[in-house]
């Protein structure tokens, strides 16, 4: 019996690390947003899958949440030289592996079995899943027209204001197999505190993946990634003000609705506590450091096992 | 009016680094084989065209020859962790070359413009011009099979022995449109001390080259690769053995047959001069400094300048 993580990219992928030292291989999976994957250079980048991958590796850079530590960038650097495209940074070291999984998916390998291959090769037990094995690609919609995800996050650096998202493909996506197999006997069902609206909704989004984990006995939890009116990490209170809603954890709940049967606030935000249509706890959540991802992890596992029981 | 020489890799380099210096941009264009040319983890690697190129710019490494000099290895580490394929070298700036090579055919450039491109980045003002932009490929025959010719010339490291080569898609392909221009109001066509099997030989195997270059009035000159009985670089000598024809310069001038009005021996090899169906010319072609590379250069223009008379 496992329990689920859905995770994006740096804010969700700490959570993660702390699930990680808190559960077993066999105790959670994490399935991860692919919707800003994309092709670039020729080369297929996963940007939220390395997050997570290096990250449970203990090869994340500590002060980016991005790329590897230890990175060199004599590529980018003679790429330039050739006149190349130079807006999405790819490190030495990294580059092995967008070169290794555009080969393996060439060679017809899935994204799946790509990440498990990637995953015993650095030396991580837990289980990563890609949300799905079909391309799905966030499209974000700006009153100057669409820009696809990198574009709009990483070249334009979330400049452009927000007025929607589209996740192309994932109409026509399946769930990874792996996601319902641990749905049919899953423990509790966690949304890590990445952004709603391009990690979170972008899984939610594959078809018939949102009605899997409603249909799961599974309790459900979201950890707020608004804590006071801030994101703790990346655009999603900017979103939320160009979309014209609240930026505040309460927010994020109703953004969720039905989904959720319970959702973690943090300290700062105790007061919204009983504002909220769900089940709420209230926890320390902003992470610096390894013991605070652990502390998170721990009181988002009892919280799930308290709206099990 | 220019000299058109033919390259391979290294050794050929070596020469053409010296005409570089000899004769202007307009004066000299190269032609490089593209036999050696792979699809290697999903890139599309021209070792021929990138060791000119780097010894043209100045950035080839002085002690192997091949690569770039100034150069790291992190992608390699990071891609042998990740259990990839590791028996071809790619430096992390040399790979900058190669992947930008393989978005630009994709995209629809001929390696004739990619080459143009790289060049103008570098500063290279003459002239590098791929055999032909249609795919040819070298298989080297062996006693066991069948070998591409990276896996003969580098993963196996030249120890299976030669019966035979082929060049798939020779006969299909067509020279580069920019050589039969040189060859329109040409001087003197000068073949460089490159390998004859496997770096001149599919040049001449492109459809129409060879009888382009017999046509042209222009004399064709071939500096020999071989000094005593041995190759100065590379497996000459021990293909020569293999094929069972006596490893000397006198054979490699045999071996190009009508196709020279001249050969250009080693001092040391001055004794062999009689013996020659052609004109000969003597010169010290051991090409240490780059002294030595530009003595023999000027050596053989003189040599195509008498001829031409």
């Amino acid at each position: 019996m496992s329990y689920l993580a859905l995770t994006g990219g740096i804010g969700g992928a700490k959570l993660a690390l702390g699930l990680a030292h808190v559960l077993g291989p066999t105790e959670v999976a994490f399935v991860v947003n692919t919707g800003d994957d994309f092709e670039h250079l020729g080369l297929h980048i996963s940007p939220d899958l390395d997050t997570l991958t290096y990250t449970l590796a203990g090869r994340s850079n500590a002060d980016t949440g991005w790329g590897r530590g230890d990175e060199s960038w004599h590529f980018m650097a003679a790429l330039e030289e050739l006149g190349g495209e130079t807006w999405f940074q790819l490190g030495d070291r990294d580059l092995a592996l967008h070169v290794e999984r555009t080969r393996m998916l060439a060679a017809g390998a899935t994204l799946t079995e790509v990440t498990r291959h990637v995953c015993a090769a650095l030396g991580i037990a837990h289980r990563i899943l890609p949300m799905s094995d079909d391309p799905v690609r966030t499209i974000v919609h700006t009153p100057d027209g669409v820009l696809s995800f990198q574009h709009y996050f990483v070249r334009d650096r979330c400049r452009p204001a927000v007025t929607g998202f589209d996740f192309q493909g994932a109409g026509e996506a399946a769930p990874n197999p792996g996601i319902l197999k641990v749905l049919e006997d899953c423990r509790g069902i966690l949304i890590c505190p990445s952004n709603p609206f391009v990690s979170v909704d972008p899984i939610l989004a594959v078809s018939g993946m949102r009605a899997a984990l409603e249909t799961c006995s599974a309790p459900v939890v979201a950890v707020s990634p608004i804590v006071g009116d801030r994101a703790i990490k990346g655009p999603t209170a900017k979103m939320m003000r160009e979309l014209d809603v609240p930026s505040t954890a309460r927010q994020v709940a109703l953004h969720y609705g039905d989904l959720l049967d319970g959702f973690l606030l943090d300290e700062q935000d105790a007061a919204q506590h009983g504002t909220l249509p769900v089940a709420t706890a209230v926890a320390q959540s902003v992470m610096v450091s390894l013991e605070d991802r652990i502390a998170l992890a721990r009181a988002a596992v009892a919280f799930l096992d308290d709206l099990g029981r």
